[in-house]
């Protein structure tokens, strides 16, 4: 299985198989990082990250995963100051990077704008987030999470908990679990739904989803809730965002309702939507998440170099 | 004498034997460096620098450190767009990138959020600096650079110059000074001296202090003069100002009442406070006490993680 | 030839001999980075990017040459937080970081600057543009960039167009087309000509010197255009501005009147100013003329390190 040249742009591009290879390389560099090694597989190579939206998180995992798999890094933070403020194309500003290494990170507010670099680029190209747009490295740390918390993918059951409507996050992994063979909750207030293309679209590639507003039920019958933050900013009556706010913050009482071991996801950062009280509970993955989205980079920079 | 997994949160936390295996291992470092040598001690890690609040001389000191030492660096200048700014906490912060690093070094404006820090990491936590609480690198480069300019520390005679109600530099020191056996000159304008509380904690502790604001007097008595800078803006009453500022002043005026072969030492960044003309006078250190902040950051990196 | 300790400020420090010999270190970096070799010719050196003015295209490219030729880098990319923000001197932020590191690169608003950072730094520094003073990594990368284009340099014709009034690149380039014996056409509105002292000096100097505002009879006889923009806000009368702006875009209609096989260089980031149906034509050097500022750029570090 050759990745070697490929632009990561979106979650969809890949077959199950292909998954199951990006997963695999992960996991072998969790292992070999956590072994200490000191691993040369991209020496000598360069890799930018340019942050056309600022993104701190999303920066240092990437930066981690560059300087792990043994690459150097240059990177632009924030795109305040730079030729884009002047008035360049995207598509030049890659171009000119392009020159300098051997790999090209971006995240861009624009959606389509990780396309627009792919075609610039004669180098790989890794989607970091493209605004209302794909984040696939997102989505794929996700479920490189769910397969190493329960061993395997596939037959289970998950919540997507919270505001669906606006979380282009749970957006992508829909497509994810539809292929991976997942059933799909999604619990959330009613202003808040999935937005309805995107419901209709998963059922009609076959996708098995119930809707519900009822947070205990679809709680008791997941394997994974993910969790999302519910925005008081996002209603427009402020009467319906007290009404259901508390419905929607997971502490160590609803966990009661929940099936036993059910694992508990987030892309981070959490404010007040999952309780302190949750980081002792086993099934408290996130943090455990975001430390995976590293080897999961890793896997990706080594596979589009060849070098994996 | 065993560092490793140590965090370095405050100067308080070692014995004098601590301190000299700390020293010992800067100037083991600063020979290699300046030898030309490939230094490989921290091959294969990677450490964070988190700045919630900017300080780029700070930083720049540890990222030359880091990369010296073998490792490699992610690195947040400025917490501005960072998820804290989106609400998350510092911990949660810390528990993220805890899983991309080896060791974190942090700057954070508020006091005692190094320990929260360290209570949140797995790996060790090395304190650049909170707010008004502690500056450990900082005062151990101090000390380091005493050690380095005299051939020994302790039984001398330091001065504390200009305003030292505001600067936490001379707060850590003197605790430091105490420790070391060093008699301490607090020379300062009336509005600007040390802060009673803790002149009488350190005089309960056994250290030998005179308040005075006879620098010249001070100055003829001294070892070292560790010079701090008097702002206008600390003045309630600007003829106050008008008066004592000429006083707080190193020049080669004043240096003519001072003891021969005193030692100056400054933290840096200097403003008008040491003039320009005293930059070649031999004991004018301050320069190099910068420099020596890089060997005594290099020290610290190979102790918490076991490689120097 | 001996580059070791130099410092790189401007442009007319060398003689042809030793432009050669810098264009052959660049030329020996291409290849071997496009052999993919790993390089560790500055490896166990620190190297210092401090923009105290932003400019994120020069600072990447500097960058990768620094991650490439072996060594690492610890960056400054905005001044807004730094010392020098605190008043510090430019000679005092010099010396303190010329401690950390093997080489200063320094970008400056102040016209000088890269001069007395040279004055205060043991360290070479390579000046990376001080304001309207010298910006000597362009200019190498532009005659590195003919000579490869073209298969060598000297006695041949370069148009000038657009704005040759503001255009800091340009005024440097002259010098160098004169001391490498190309002739030279300036093309330009009358209000942007290039200024009556530069071209007075050239001429002194011997260069052969055309002023015209007739771009295609300009472009008939070129071997090059060194293309720059024509900005609106530089006209004090608009109808101006509106009467000259279509003929200063170079769009393939335009080179009909050109020269077959001409070069067009552009330091970028360009505007509208080239029109995009022009990034295809077999003549368009733009991006190579970028890519090769890396392989300039290594070549500098190389030898002003003594290690190329």
């Amino acid at each position: 299985m050759d990745f070697k040249g490929l632009d990561i742009l979106n979650g969809y591009q890949f077959t199950n198989q292909q998954l199951n290879h990006i997963m695999n390389t992960a996991a072998q560099y969790e292992k070999r990082v956590k072994a200490g090694e000191v691993i040369r597989d991209l020496e000598g190579m360069v890799v930018a990250t340019l942050f056309f939206e600022p993104s701190t998180r999303t920066r240092l995992s990437f930066e981690g995963a560059i300087n792990r798999t043994g690459a150097k890094c240059i990177s632009m933070a924030d795109a305040k100051s730079s030729s884009s403020a002047k008035g360049e194309t995207t598509a030049d500003t890659i171009r000119t990077v392009d020159g300098y290494v051997d790999v090209i990170v971006m995240r861009h507010p624009e959606k389509g704008s990780a396309q627009q670099a792919a075609d610039a680029a004669v180098h790989p190209v890794i989607n970091g987030g493209d605004g209302a747009g794909q984040h696939p490295t997102q989505a794929l740390l996700d479920i490189y999470t769910m397969r190493k918390e329960k061993g395997h993918i596939g037959g289970q059951t998950i919540t997507f908990l919270g505001d669906l409507k606006y979380g282009r996050t749970v957006h992508s992994l829909g497509y994810f679990m539809q292929q991976l063979g997942n059933k799909m909750i999604f619990a959330s207030p009613d202003s808040l739904k999935m937005p309805e293309e995107i419901t209709k679209d998963l059922r009609a590639r076959g996708a098995d989803i119930v809707e519900t507003t009822d947070v205990k039920a679809a709680l008791s019958q997941s394997d994974f809730v993910y969790v999302t933050r519910v925005q008081r900013e996002r209603f427009d009556d402020l009467a319906d965002y007290e009404k259901c706010k508390g419905s929607y913050v997971v502490n160590m009482e609803l966990l009661k309702s929940a099936k036993k071991d059910i694992t508990i996801l987030h892309p981070l950062p959490r404010v007040d939507e999952i309780a302190l009280e949750v980081d002792d509970y086993a099934g408290a993955a996130y943090f455990r998440q975001a430390h995976n989205g590293m080897y999961l980079r890793m896997a990706l920079l080594g596979l589009v170099t060849g070098r994996a």
